[in-house]
């Protein structure tokens, strides 16, 4: 097979479904997903049959329990991809919608008009429950293409197989929905030039593939990183309400990305507030790594190096540093952020507002624990994502960010004088 | 010099400014750009004498006399850039706008602030006013790194050598505008791999630069390509609005991007508002290559080739093509549109409703003239281009598309259970 033809070929119908499915009313787009819920759980047994042979294939190739954790399709996990689409039915469709309408001095009326991005690629690791979750963001507002793991390959397959014959039983474009089953490796490389067709890329995975995409696209890539989540602890923080929201931060699910990574403290409030925290988070089993003024503090903690301040743990592994003020704090976190979430807590009316205010990274909580930092919990529905570049989406990224605006004008046979 | 070393550096300087500039008052601000444009005014001779060495080049090189006279900076010219100036200093800061503000059900309250996209880099040819006009809007919410053609070197390094003294005047970080004079040719491909410190590339100029700037950038890239708009004019429209509004399209301003042309005509309307349109057309100078049905009712018509359904003139030539319909007008549309801007002509409801809804190009009009499809006709106030890829932007970009928005989180303690 010639892949670069065959990636120009799926990616050319992809963009003919996009146009129609942009003209799709939202019952039918609903209709759509439920019906591909219901495929999803009445094929379960042939879904993990398919599993079946990536799993063998990960245990044959001795890849890390974890990693083979990631790849299975239990039926609780079917059932989730299922209850996904639900979901995502029922989300208001953001299609259509005018944000704002005005007139100008000759009497034209000017709006725009959210109407769908268009071709999305997505390409991702490991998860085949991503195949779903992201068809329903995407066929919800125009068309995707997937490319997954070569790990996940059969049960990503499969997904994809149950998945398009739901579009075609509708009468719809199967097109719309492409997941790429080559595991020739220039598959990618071919997909990311066609900036004719695809209008956005979503790299879902490892530093590494993320750098690969976005140095080799053509098209516009929106970039999840990492995070290295900070709180910082302000003077006249309630020290109960500190407590509570770092160890969520960090102990609650220390592996993803919204997890505190590093805690800094102000200097007015560390003699108390850091014995206590240091041995709340040992009784959690977090190591701390601290400056000096942590350490002499807290006996227990592991000297920082350098490197520690840009650390993604994903761990029960925590950095502490004593800063003299908020604006040591701000400082700090500009010169190690990844731009994800940065939370204050205070009472200080004066200091809430300047943090947020002055702190521009993705998502700036005040008084909250940064595990919010969650598409969910900030009440955007499913996510697609959480985007640490600025361009067109900054932070969690739901369904309305799959949309673009156009500019809509009414006259009344108006010229240009 | 070490011009990787060299832009390197210049980004990083601007990136660091772009912080300061990002916690600025709108009138800080606002009255650094009025200062800037009275320092254009009252250097206007330094500025006509450093631009007199790029019109004597321009001229010893044999340039064309319409391309030296887009060098030109006269009087009337400097005075316009400096206008520009005071404009964008008139329009409302986006920055620190709350777009929207709900309550989730464990009653943190999440929100959405407009911050500036960051440090935007342009890449343009020819006309030095770019390099007062971009800055202006780039520094209301930013800092900028401009890389205009050779040919205004001198103009062009003139022109930010005196807005960056205003900036340095009022004690800001003059690192926020960087006119970038190297001629080395290098220099823009070692911009392009900014990704750290340039939030978004801005090509404007030729297809060609478009082109190597989107194959090449690392960097998110919002492309302005071309204005190939289509004004159809239906079976019921008033034929008196529809000459108005077609005559104003393609002969007020032919040599622009949102300059009608092709015309479509519905099959029902064409026996009697093509000899019509014709006759007007020519009275204007304007040459119609049209299809068979268009020639066998206007005489003087040359007949088209395929290729002229896909020319952006920017002349008085117009395409015209009789259609069966209104689906046969769209399908016309969708298969030849630069995605700028689509007018229909009609007083039917339904179809101008159903026009509006299909058509996704950046601009959509009903019963007014393509030539609306701009910035500050549209009332966005100045603009920075007009956006025809769909990420972040679409259409006509103002002040606002120069923005991004965060999360902003306020709670009392919540946890994630």
């Amino acid at each position: 097979m010639n892949v670069a033809q065959h990636i120009q070929d799926l990616s050319c119908e992809a963009k003919q479904a996009a146009n129609i499915m942009a003209n799709l009313s939202s019952a039918v787009k609903n209709d759509l997903l439920c019906r591909m819920a219901d495929a999803l759980e009445s094929d379960a047994t042939h879904l993990q049959h398919e599993n079946e042979k990536d799993l063998n294939a990960a245990r044959a190739n001795g890849l890390a329990p974890a990693m083979i954790d990631r790849l299975v399709l239990n039926d609780d996990r079917i059932k989730a991809m299922a209850d996904g689409l639900r979901e995502v039915a029922s989300l208001p469709d953001p299609v259509g919608e005018v944000t704002g309408m005005w007139k100008r001095p000759n009497g034209i009326q000017v709006g725009r008009m959210r109407i769908p991005l268009g071709v999305i690629g997505i390409i991702f690791e490991s998860r085949p429950n991503v195949t779903a979750d992201a068809a329903a963001l995407c066929l919800k507002s125009g068309a995707v293409i997937l490319r997954g793991g070569s790990e996940a390959i059969h049960s990503n397959s499969a997904i994809g197989t149950i998945l398009k014959a739901q579009l075609t039983a509708l009468g719809l474009p199967s097109g719309a929905l492409q997941v790429i089953t080559t595991t020739d490796r220039n598959a990618v490389s071919e997909l990311l030039k066609r900036d004719e067709e695809i209008d956005l890329i979503i790299p879902r995975g490892g530093e590494s593939l993320i750098r690969f995409v976005s140095e080799n696209s053509r098209i516009p890539v929106i970039k999840h990183y990492k995070g290295v989540c900070h709180t910082f602890v302000d003077a006249d923080a309630d020290a109960d309400m500190a407590s509570k929201i770092c160890l969520n931060a960090k102990v609650q699910r220390p592996g993803v990305c919204n997890a505190m990574e590093t805690l800094l403290v102000h200097k007015d409030i560390a003699e108390t507030f850091i014995p206590r925290i240091a041995h709340e988070m040992e009784q959690n089993k977090v190591e701390i790594r601290g400056c000096s003024v942590t350490c002499s503090l807290a006996p227990s903690a592991k000297t920082a190096t350098d490197a520690d301040w840009d650390e993604e743990y994903l761990d029960l592994i925590l950095a502490v540093r004593v800063v003299d003020n908020l604006d040591q704090a701000i400082e700090h976190i500009r010169q190690h952020t990844s731009l994800h979430t940065e939370v204050i807590v205070t009472n200080s009316y004066a200091n809430s507002q300047k943090f947020v205010r002055s702190v521009n990274s993705s998502v700036i909580m005040v008084n909250a624990s940064s595990r919010f930092s969650d598409g969910g919990e900030l009440g955007l529905g499913a996510e697609i994502g959480i985007s640490t570049t600025k361009l067109h989406s900054f932070g969690p990224m739901g369904l309305e960010d799959l949309t673009t605006r156009k500019f809509i004008v009414f006259g009344d046979g108006q010229v240009r004088p």
